[in-house]
Parts: C-alpha cells; sequence; structure tokens
C-alpha cells in the first residue's frame, strides 16, 4: 500500500500544494494583521543567504547601503503625480503617535523613491558628486486585498536600490546592469531559475517610471512570477525633488534616476518554480543546509554516529554546508521526510549495517535517486555532486519553461497556450489592444524581448516579442 | 598659525562635537519624520559589521533567526499590564490602511513580545520543543520627545532576541549568557569598549522584566550609556501568551522566557567612547576600511599609483580590508583629514620622493603618530600593528573610564562624582531612597555588581555596588 501523500500534488491542486509545503517544512505563517507574516527560521535562512548572494552582486556595481527612515511624511507622495496614484490605495498611515494626533500623518514606506530623493537633493551638487549608487534592505508595506504567503503580503522585506546619474544613457545602462549582472545572474547561477528579461509594457510600468525592466519566471503550474525590477525613472523623481548637479561647465542640470528592487517574493518563486510533490527542492548553491548526514540508527558504542561526525566534519573541512542529523530517538522515515520536504539537496544515510560494509546510502533530492557509495572517498565526491545537482536542476527547469513556451499568432492561441504556460507574440500583432483584450481575461503581457531574447532597445522595432502569461 | 579646527573640540562643548561629528563625518542625519534617522553609508558599513559580529556569536549560542510582523494588533500591548504602561507613551499608531479606516488600529512595533509570544504558544508543545531559541534583525518605533541621532530615535535598527525554557534556571542562565558571550565580548573583544555588566534596579527594569541584566559604558564625557540589555521576563508573558509545554511526565507546564537587544546606539557609543578632536576612531576589528592607502601626489609614468595598488593588494592577500585613495585631483591635506574624520585606524601616505627611498609614511589613528617605514616590508607588518592598536584603544578606553571612576560614601559625594565620571557607593547605603534622590538631580543607577565587578546573583546580598552616572 503507498502512503498517503503528505501534501497534496500539485497536479491535483497547486495553490493547496503550496500553501502545504509552507505549513509541512514550518517555512511561513499568517501573520495576526491581516496580510502580514511571519517567517519561520528555516525559510528565513535562505532569504538570509539570498540576501548575502544578491547584496555582494549589487556591491559589485559599486553601490552603497544605507538606511532611510520607514515613515514617510504623506505630503512627499503627492509630488510626483503618476507614484501616488499608483500608491495611494494600498499605503498605511500613522494618524498618531506619542499619545497624540500628529499634524501630518506619515505613511509607511511602500518603497522610498521619495524619501531618498530628497537626500539625493542635498547631496548631489556637483557632476563630481555622480553617478549616486545607494541601496537599502528594509521592510515595506503596501495594503494587500488577496494576500499569499512570499507572494503577496502586506509587509514584505526586500532591497530597494536608488541612483542618480548624469545622462539618460547612464541611468539607462546601469538599470540593466542591475537586471543582467545582479538579478538575472543571481537567479539563473544561484536560485537555478531561468528568467527572460525584458521590458514592461506602458500599462505594466512602475508608477512614476518611464521604462521598466524585470526577470520573469515560470513556475511549476505554467504562471509567470516577476521576480524583480529595475526602473528608469527618467528626470521624474529628479524634476519634483529637485535633484540637480552643476555640469563641468558650471551649468545647472537635472539628474537622471533609477530604482530597483527584489523581495521576499523570490522565496516564493524558489518554492513554485523547483518544489515537487515531496517538497521544497533547493538548489545547493543556496541551501543552507547543503548536505544531511543522518544516523539511521546506532550501534552499541555509538560508532555511527561517530563515523556519521567525521564524514560531517570532512564536508565541512571542503567547504560544504553539512549538518548531522543523530536524533536516532526520532523515527528515521519521519526524519528522512522532513528533509525532504525542506528540499536538503544531498542526503547521507548511514546505519550499522552500511558501515561495517564501509558504505553509506547517498540520496539526491533532485532526482530522488539514491545508492550506496564507499565511504571513504564519500565526503570529497560531494562538492562535484552538489555542482552537477546545481546544473541539473538548472536544465531541468529551463527544458521545462521551454517545453511550456508556445509561439502563438492571435489572441485565442494567446489565451488556449496560457492555460499551461507562456506565449509568444510578436508585438506588433498584439498591439495594447490585444493587451487590453488579453487582460480582460486574466492574461498579462509579462516582458517585451527583442528578437534574440534580450531587452529590447526600442520596444517598437519589428521583430519585438511579447511573452504574456497568467501571472502571480 | 594653528588650523582652525573641523570640530568643535570636546572639551568645549560635547554634544557639538557629537552632532559635528556626524556631520562632517557623514555619518547620519535627520530624517523628514521628527526624530527619524538616516544612516548613511560609511555609518551604514560600519552598522553592518557590527550586525555581522553579534549575529555570528547569537548563533553560537544557538539562537536562529526569523521574521515576525513590523505591525501588531493594538490588543496584544494591552495584554500585559506593565508592558503596555511602559511602551503606550511611545507608540506610532496606524489607523488607516489600503483607504480604509482599520477595525483595530495596529502599532508599530515598539518591541515583538508580544506578537512572538503568540506564535512561540503555537509552536512550542512539549519539553522536545524547548528551548525555543528565536532572534530577529528589525526596525522598531518609539516615538521620542528629545532625539538624538543614534542615542534616541523615534525610529532604530536593532536585533531582539526571544526565547522560551522548561525552568527558571535555564531562561536565567541563557540570559546571562547572552550578556556575557554576545553582547560583552563584542564590544570589549570589537568595540573595544569596556563595559560594566549587571543587574537594574527595579526602577530601571524593562516593562514586563523579572529582571533585566545590563551593559554599560562610558563616554568620553564621563556619562553613560547603557550599551545592550537582557531580560529575564519570568512566566510574565508566557501566562499572558498561554506559552505552555507538557513535561516529560506530561504534566502542563507554563514556560520562562527572556528577551534581549541592541540596537544603532552602539553607534553613538562607537563615536562617543572612542571619538577625539579629529573625529571617529574606529577599533580595527570594527573597520570597514582598516587601512587606507595614499597617493600623496603622483609621478609622470603612474609610478606612486602603481606601488600604493600593488601596496593594498599584498595587505588584502593577507586578509586586511585596505582601500587605495588615489583622488589626486584632490587636496591632500583635505582627504587626509577626511580619513582622520572617518576614524580609519591606519593611514599610509605615498609621493614620488618616498618612493624614490622606498620608504613610505604610516600614521596610526588612534596615537596621532606618523613616520616613514621602509615599503618592503610594510603590508607584512600591519596584521600586528592593526592588533596593537585595537588592543590600545581598549587599554586607552579602560584606563579613562577607571581614572573617572570614583568610590564614594554618600548622595552628596555621588553628585559630584558624576560631574564626571561614575560613581560607585554600596548599594546597602543607598537603597531606593537614595536612588531617588539622585535621580531628580538626573543621576541614575546604571546597575548593580557584586563585590568582584560581576553580575550578582543576589541584588540585596552583602556587599553589592551600585554604579550611578548621568546617562544618555
Amino acid at each position: 500500500m503507498a502512503k498517503a501523500p503528505v501534501l497534496t500534488p500539485q497536479s491535483e491542486d497547486f495553490p493547496r500544494w503550496y500553501q502545504d509545503v509552507l505549513n509541512k517544512a514550518s517555512l511561513a505563517e499568517n501573520g495576526p494583521v491581516r496580510g502580514t507574516m511571519v517567517i519561520r527560521p528555516y525559510a528565513y535562512a535562505l532569504w538570509e543567504r539570498m540576501v548575502s548572494e544578491v547584496d555582494a552582486r549589487i556591491k559589485a556595481t559599486g553601490a552603497e547601503n544605507a538606511y532611510f527612515p520607514l515613515l514617510i511624511p504623506e505630503s512627499y507622495l503627492h509630488r510626483e503625480a503618476e507614484h501616488v496614484e499608483g500608491f495611494s490605495p494600498e499605503l498605511a498611515v500613522v494618524t498618531h503617535a506619542g499619545g497624540k494626533e500628529l499634524e501630518e500623518p506619515a505613511v509607511v514606506r511602500p518603497t522610498s523613491e521619495t524619501v531618498i530623493g530628497e537626500y539625493m537633493a542635498k547631496w548631489v551638487q556637483s557632476y563630481r558628486d555622480l553617478p549616486l549608487l545607494l541601496n537599502q534592505w528594509a521592510n515595506v508595506v503596501r495594503w494587500e486585498l488577496r494576500p499569499r504567503l512570499f507572494l503577496r503580503t502586506s509587509e514584505f522585506l526586500w532591497q530597494e536600490g536608488h541612483t542618480a546619474h548624469a545622462t539618460a544613457a547612464d541611468a539607462s545602462s546601469y538599470a540593466r546592469r542591475i537586471l543582467d549582472e545582479v538579478y538575472a545572474d543571481f537567479m539563473v547561477e544561484v536560485l537555478a531559475i531561468p528568467v527572460h528579461t525584458g521590458v514592461k509594457t506602458a500599462a505594466e510600468r512602475f508608477a512614476g517610471a518611464i521604462n521598466t525592466l524585470a526577470c520573469e519566471a515560470m513556475m511549476r503550474d505554467g504562471k509567470a512570477l516577476q521576480m524583480g525590477t529595475s526602473h528608469e525613472l527618467g528626470q521624474n523623481f529628479a524634476r519634483v525633488f529637485d535633484i540637480g548637479f552643476s555640469d563641468s561647465d558650471g551649468n545647472q542640470q537635472l539628474c537622471w534616476t533609477t530604482s530597483w528592487g527584489v523581495s521576499t517574493r523570490m522565496m516564493g518563486g524558489l518554492i513554485m518554480a523547483h518544489g515537487d510533490d515531496s517538497g521544497l527542492r533547493v538548489p545547493p548553491r543556496l541551501a543552507e543546509v547543503q548536505v544531511v548526514v543522518m544516523v539511521v540508527r546506532d550501534g552499541d558504542d555509538g560508532e555511527v554516529s561517530d563515523a556519521a561526525r567525521v564524514l560531517v566534519q570532512r564536508m565541512a573541512d571542503l567547504g560544504v554546508r553539512a549538518r548531522l542529523d543523530d536524533r536516532v530517538d526520532v523515527q528515521f522515515g519521519r526524519r528522512a521526510t522532513d528533509w525532504e520536504l525542506k528540499g536538503v539537496p544531498l542526503r547521507v544515510e548511514l546505519g550499522p549495517r552500511d558501515l561495517a560494509e564501509s558504505t553509506a546510502v547517498v540520496a539526491r533530492r533532485d532526482t530522488s535517486t539514491k545508492g550506496p557509495v564507499g565511504i571513504d572517498g564519500l565526503a570529497a565526491s560531494v562538492p562535484d555532486l552538489l555542482d552537477e545537482i546545481q546544473a541539473s536542476m538548472l536544465a531541468d527547469a529551463t527544458e521545462r519553461r521551454d517545453d511550456h513556451t508556445f509561439d502563438v499568432a492571435g489572441i485565442e492561441e494567446a489565451l488556449e497556450a496560457t492555460e499551461t504556460g507562456f506565449a509568444r507574440i510578436a508585438w506588433a500583432d498584439l498591439g495594447v489592444e490585444g493587451e487590453a483584450r488579453l487582460a480582460s481575461d486574466a492574461v498579462t503581457v509579462r516582458c517585451l524581448q527583442d528578437a534574440a531574447g534580450g531587452v529590447p532597445s526600442d520596444p517598437d522595432a519589428p521583430g519585438v516579442t511579447a511573452i504574456v502569461a497568467r501571472a502571480y
């Protein structure tokens, strides 16, 4: 008799599968205020690894971290017309503080273009101060009517980069660099999630931007998830916050600014792009625990635990993030199921019989294959094996995405294709009317790409393709 | 003619010196909402290094990081009577969100005992789930009427640890372990700030705690700064949030909880414990830039920059955080003053004449001494020199503190001593009446210590000493 599944199968009910994974792998729970989220330790450790990898890439582009206040005077939001229109419905407002009603209400930041713009204006005087490249790791609040953990929460954690440049070209190239060298590189190389990079249509642009670049990924139900965005803000914020500089000829000029962010939403992407009916599958480069060495049961003298400890130490010496599980008082099957749920890439199982034969059972989470391996060379083989798993997970996700991406000729075909995946359609054929028609069926243009599958320099050039999908 | 000082001298006006350092070293500014703070990149990099050092020590005690929501239902705060009484005057309240008035207002967390208590109650079932050791890095809001950057701001950044234990003894020993192994160890070993550890009097306890342990440091004006606290909460929060467990005999029991935190206030401590009339002095273990190699001016073929770059690389190879300053278009004196202001521990100055003689000038920030050193062995000597600076800064701060600490016999002597430093007085002689008398002159009991200068097991035992001071 097959054992009852721990999770609702993906094919049966994907959203319920997602909720099951969050619960059973102890990843996250709803907070007490509607739409907020509690991130539990195992998930938070994954987020910390994401932060560390993204942060290193951001710093490599020359940006520096800083911190700006959570609370923003309500009037700041009103200065940029499109910006306030976009964010007003989502604002949380502090009206009372210190036992009194505030003279001016303060909004809890939904994003920080306005307050950072105010300080950029002070700090930038001359062309020598440019580019000014800032980033902050912070929480933001955007009130959500239909919250879903990690994907849409009223509070989420993110980084928001904000930069000021002397020229449109410099701003544009920096926004593009963030998209490619920070976001797409991290998502592909660390998360093992292939992403489409492209530009948003005018309808999907950030409130206040002149151009929005995005990374879009396919989840295992064929829907799209926007994983990160990088915005060219033109001179919109520079104009209203007076971010100006004197150029090398002494003439006063307005700056060109950008902003860009990725958030805890990537946790949702990780779960839905790789997870299967047994739980999470975490790519090795991201995994906080890359290998778990499990003592199946111990011998009389603790010799199995001793051997397991030696294995863990050998792996640690090779730079592998290995953990010992010697909780022999907990049923082995329960522990194995739990490590599967948590998506640890490699499981090494060691019992008295294995030890007697100088072998251990090695189980790969990505392929669900397992078999005996000689104990002596085991630790030394792990780094290569982890690399292989990393590559295999990316190849697997890429193949799955490409198998579910369809070139289509018209609206009806696009609607049909997006029942199970992405549709690619010539942007010239779709146009803004077609986009509106798709939107009425909850299908959106995720991004526009040039013929080579890259970010188009001109979205209206011939050969530009729209990738359309249902989206989270 | 002596050049005009960049900063107001400490002896002339210490608070103004502090404000000058914040401005001239580009550390922090006021935010637009009263009492909030903008942390600029150089200061934020120091904060990131503090976070990394404290975080590693917290994890070494077995605690795991997690994240709980910013917004807490107002009713949660009301469950613990002393807690709400302590925090009510400082709360910021969100009354409107998503365009509507909320049914129940949400407070912006001033601290998270309540919301974390609610989840601990769900997660702890059996003695096997204990101890539950959680920590979060987060922003909190406590409305300040007399804000001062880093020291008292309406929003600040901190870590807050929250733990649940099966016994009072385990909770007590863990709270103590955090004080000693995490906080005091970090402050002494990394910040090079000697701290007194002890217990707070009942009057100075955290709202809702049965016991508060603290680290107290002396600033260079002789005033005290509370640098970190660790609280035993008894069963107060366990009772109202129903954090219980079944023990090994199957009996239902209430947990014992703790909470503990350090914040961006430590940045204020760093500035005021080490800073001098030339600016910050950053201890090498904390410094983001440990050594700056300055090109005084370059030769015709860029040979000085080349040599400086080689020096930086050699130091980096030895694990030293070294930076090149080759901005020869900016006046050398201005750059040197700026690195002094920023407190970089070691400055290496290299010009064409030095290079011709195969020497460079090495300047120590801690002692303001400088002199020529042969270029060949220079990089290799830096790690030891940084260790020496670290030790010398701690010794210097300890001597300064001890020179300004006076054993006194009565209230009048205590008041006099606290004009310039700390007073030590027998707690049996001072008592709660004496404490109240001192408080009317803005002098407070910073902590109680046993005869050996440690945390007393019983504050009312004979030989317990009160350390009293004016405080930030």
